[in-house]
């Protein structure tokens, strides 16, 4: 199997990104192998012996995907016999013409500590205090709430709308408790209708995740997820709740869409 | 100020990152406007017109960051006047010759549902049943187990590390209950010896972050910070625990740095 590489002299996450966007547009098997932080000779020194091994395993010369802010760094890299892919290096001068600026490149910009890093860290602690319907006192800081019966992705959306965006999201299940035959919109919730979001998912996928967590019970059968999925939709549409079905989506989708509905601004 | 989009018929974080990247070169401020899953004819002509309104507020050309995997689309964005940067097309055809395959373009390939997907959400939920020392005997399944005193940055990186690794951290906080003086690891914690990594803090910063949460609190006095810090670093180094001080880094940074100093594979 051929070999691609994710080097920097930061922590890779961009070479991670461009790389894989573009390799994933191939229908082609990769050894994927990280190496961060190559901030000295030493270290690119070895990484360049690992190129060469990787490269006499394979018989063909590993894809480099690179972001290096040190040029000797860089350079050594590019000398290692891989095939290299520096996208930045590609494109920066054509956005120095545009802004007419010179790039001052640093490390840590991209993945470092921002202005709006307390703002994230402050928004994880959200979404863990107010996970499930923990608190229901603190909806008024809730840039969003989720809502949605039990395991269609809640807390996963609600973690990353935090980690990717700083967006501070609250999450309530619509549980067993309820009388789903009278659902209704717990008075809390009421008050804060205009920041509730609706997740729903397929009757069978639903059963097939409850099925895993609790095999063979009432909370996990066709007809209950059936049921219950179908009442919660109701309330969605009753009480002009947006929604969207999770289905097929990934964690990043989701949130994605949800940010595209509502209008949420990302604190960058 | 000058505008730049991010502009996809998926999620546009490959966008995002891209252009994000690429701008954090640049001393230059700039509105950020994402605009993702943009599918069809309809929400294309939409996303150029405001593209033609910011070129006319702003006075210069907004700076265009695309992944489009359909071409029309992609042609329609191009031709509303923005200076356009499509990272993909310009490797595209470099990694195919390499490769000797043509690619497969495909929209929510890079953001959707992989078949690793359940593998995250299992790492997401084990990282919340296991934060904070909530259960410690399920410490046989982790990956890594995450150890500090209080407000170290522990729980933000075991959710990162789940939600963009799929990796299983647990996390154990030193606290206040524990003995300072005579600072043992539980027994616990010393039978996963192997998967303990150290998180620690410069004293000034864990006295300001403790500080937001309980203001004058002996608790969160410099003095109580020094001492902890210092007790637990003895600890990390009697016991030959690996571990950062994670003052000057992002969440992101932690977690890069936690997989290069172990060895921690990323379920890709």
């Amino acid at each position: 199997m051929r070999t691609a590489y994710y080097i920097s002299d930061g922590t890779a996450l961009t070479a991670e990104a461009f790389g894989n966007a573009l390799l994933s547009m191939f229908p082609v098997e990769f050894q994927h192998i990280t190496r961060p932080f190559i901030d000295c000779e030493e270290k690119a020194e070895q990484v360049c012996r690992q190129i060469q091994q990787s490269a006499a395993t394979d018989g063909e010369p590993p894809l480099i995907f690179h972001t290096f802010v040190n040029t000797q760094l860089k350079q050594k890299i590019i000398s290692c016999g891989g095939i290299s892919y520096d996208f930045l290096e590609q494109f920066v001068s054509s956005v120095e013409q545009q802004l007419n600026v010179k790039a001052q490149p640093k490390t840590h910009r991209t993945h470092g500590v921002q202005k709006n890093y307390n703002f994230r860290v402050d928004a994880i602690n959200y979404a863990l205090d107010n996970d499930d319907g923990k608190k229901l006192d603190q909806l008024d800081q809730a840039d969003i709430v989720l809502i949605g019966v039990s395991r269609t992705g809640k807390t996963p959306t609600s973690l990353y709308l935090a980690l990717q965006y700083g967006i501070k999201a609250a999450n309530y299940p619509i549980t067993d408790d309820d009388d789903f035959e009278r659902l209704q919109l717990p008075r809390q919730l009421k008050l804060q209708r205009h920041k509730l979001f609706g997740l729903t998912l397929d009757a069978q996928r639903l059963h097939e995740i409850r099925s895993q967590r609790r095999h063979g019970s009432q909370y996990a059968s066709m007809q209950q997820c059936r049921y219950e999925l179908q009442q919660v939709e109701n309330l969605y549409r009753r009480e002009a709740v947006p929604f969207i079905d999770s289905t097929h989506f990934s964690v990043e989708e989701i949130a994605a869409k949800i940010l595209a509905q509502t209008n949420l601004q990302r604190h960058r």
